[in-house]
């Protein structure tokens, strides 16, 4: 956005003036009518919440995210969502209850406390689709798709993407008998590739384990790490072998739906790992830091509301989107220009005109001729025998 | 809504669960093409700000109906919008700064930390239009009309509406030499319609100021007020007489284009007087102890921001149009279902018919026949002849 001023502003808080939020309010509307069409129900989730709601299942890096206020009325604490997944499968396990599939989407602001990075916005406007109640990497396949066509219909150009599977790490270290802060350090250090660190973490496990939780740090790349992994692990539990399967199923579903989308793997970074359980994926392009468009399987982020289902979905920015994609408004803005007037007679041309979905600006007091223009109107209404008719701008 | 969980989520603040979302998603849709059509451009302001920009040129209830957290990055204090129309006209006195006139609209969530009455939603979706750069009454009549033009869009039936006008009150009580507190305290009197203490306040004024103090409690009712505020106020000075005329001005224009509308006048009643400046007006309907759709003018608020324009605009709440209206979505949902199937020729008729605007649901494995009634589908592809075809869900 050209149109923050960081004077006036907090930082990576942004207001967003004409003809960008047209753009933004067209962007949000082709997108949640695209989401319609794949069958998902659009939800409306509250912006505040009590804390213990909104963190519940979700990472600690949300809750260092989250502004936290204390409600004056129940004296809880209280938090402004920084992330509406959580929120959705709420809705999904506590308020709707349905026996068979759910398919949920949504779009809202979110506030972030901290930046995710010193450039990134803290007011992003979040769009997302969850589908509830399916373990199938079809579901996982699904969700990837409309998150494509999400980026397509944005005409966000030179999209690759990267796909993940936090089942692998998790079997292996749960087959190495690690968990709490031991599982975590070894977590992070995957994470940045710290191959020492890795070494030394590992290095009272079984050699064969050892082994296989250090190849994660090399297997990422192209299509050819999934059959690299599959020799490197061959000795893993079934667990992580299920995981290796349906992150090929999904592969192989993604390269015929999309031939020419390049496809990249990393079995050692896990975004969002904390309340992910399988798939995991994000959407890059080129120049930006960060990922545009990310999501993963979370199955047991329900149980906390009484009732885990399985579930995955994706989320984006529309801000994003917009800055991002060559998406442009339908048609430039015309109208009909309508003189200072208080007749009757006008203004019940002027409200039939607008019945008709014809955009009318009507002069005020002592605006001179050249505010027509200005008001991007084309035509205008004029008392012509009579009647009051729509005639071109220069007659 | 009948979809709010009291056990889970705070007091006044809702979720919006499917098929209610998607009417709410509806309203706003018509509601911003109706502000489109009449020459409004769509903004999208900040939900949190420094709390000096947020609060500047408001009212103190603004103050305490705010939440507040310090900026983890500047140290400084922030406040979460409670209401939209001060941040609008900080964009159109700072980052527009256009000569001509400025119409604006915004649809958006506001937060209020204490809700205005124990009923009353803490999370309204505020809806709204201000028009900038222009004193005349025109423009309050144009405000006022989209104001009900609105409510008619969102078939909010038995309208009727309250005028009234600052500048009487402040004329009058700037004759008589108060300010400050004693301005408040009459201030607080007169709204509360109490007699005693109107006549205890004005004790010490000359007896014509008093005498038309008091007689605003009284200068209550249909057309004729205007005509017996006009008697009554006979020795007032000029600028209420300006003001008088210009409220006479606005509610015959109004009675021409809107014969049909109950019109209620209220000198003493003065809603949102803190920043309003004059004419102030406010729409209701049987049962709703608050207004639904409420505005005025406001000309001395963006002086804050380096540029004190002429201003006037209303706001409503989106959710309050769709409980109280009856607005209904367009069509039934309907849908074509298909089958649980990697056939890429399958993705490829699906895909096409989502292009064409088909809303497709494809089954997950494992789904029952009754699955795609429960999706709201009437039609399905099936395979036949060797070519994916749409027919009707029960062939």
């Amino acid at each position: 956005m050209a149109t923050v001023d960081r004077w006036l502003l907090p930082d990576g808080i942004e207001e967003v003036l004409p003809p960008e939020a047209a753009l933004i309010e067209t962007a949000r509307r082709r997108v949640l009518d695209l989401f319609q069409c794949w069958g998902y129900e659009f939800v409306v989730t509250p912006h505040i919440e009590y804390l213990d709601s909104l963190l519940t299942g979700a990472a600690q890096d949300l809750d260092l995210r989250t502004f936290k206020v204390t409600d004056p009325l129940s004296g809880r604490l209280m938090g402004f969502r920084a992330d509406i997944t959580p929120q959705v499968a709420r809705m999904d396990a506590h308020s709707l209850r349905r026996e068979g599939p759910s398919r949920l989407c949504y779009a809202g602001s979110v506030l972030h406390a901290k930046p995710r990075a010193l450039t990134t916005s803290r007011s992003p406007i979040q769009l997302g689709a969850e589908l509830y109640g399916d373990a199938s990497p079809a579901s996982d396949v699904e969700v990837i798709s409309l998150m494509l066509d999400t980026l397509a219909l944005a005409e966000v150009p030179d999209v690759h993407m990267d796909l993940g599977h936090v089942g692998i790490y998790r079997g292996l270290a749960s087959a190495a008998g690690l968990s709490g802060e031991a599982e975590q350090c070894l977590f992070d250090a995957l994470q940045r590739k710290a191959v020492d660190e890795v070494a030394e973490l590992t290095a009272t496990l079984s050699p064969t384990l050892a082994g296989m939780l250090r190849s994660l740090v090399d297997l990422c790349g192209g299509r050819e790490v999934l059959d690299l992994a599959q020799a490197c692990l061959v000795e893993a539990p079934d667990d992580v072998h299920l995981a290796l399967d349906e992150l090929i199923a999904i592969a192989d579903s993604l390269s015929l739906r999309y031939p020419e989308l390049p496809l990249y793997f990393d079995l050692g970074e896990l975004r969002g790992y904390h309340y992910h359980t399988g798939v995991v994926f994000a959407a890059f392009v080129p120049g930006l830091g960060h990922s545009i468009a990310q999501g993963g399987r979370y199955d047991d982020i329900g149980a906390d509301f009484g009732r885990a289902r399985p579930a995955t979905g994706f989320s984006t920015d529309l801000k994003s989107l917009v800055t991002l994609g060559n998406m442009r408004l339908g048609e430039p803005l015309s109208g009909i220009w309508a003189p200072d007037s208080h007749d009757l007679p006008l203004w019940h041309a002027i409200r039939r005109l607008r019945q008709e979905g014809q955009r009318v600006v009507q002069a005020l007091p002592g605006q001179a001729d050249g505010a027509a223009r200005e008001a991007s109107c084309d035509r205008q209404l004029l008392l012509r025998e009579g009647r009051w008719q729509v005639v071109a701008l220069n007659s």
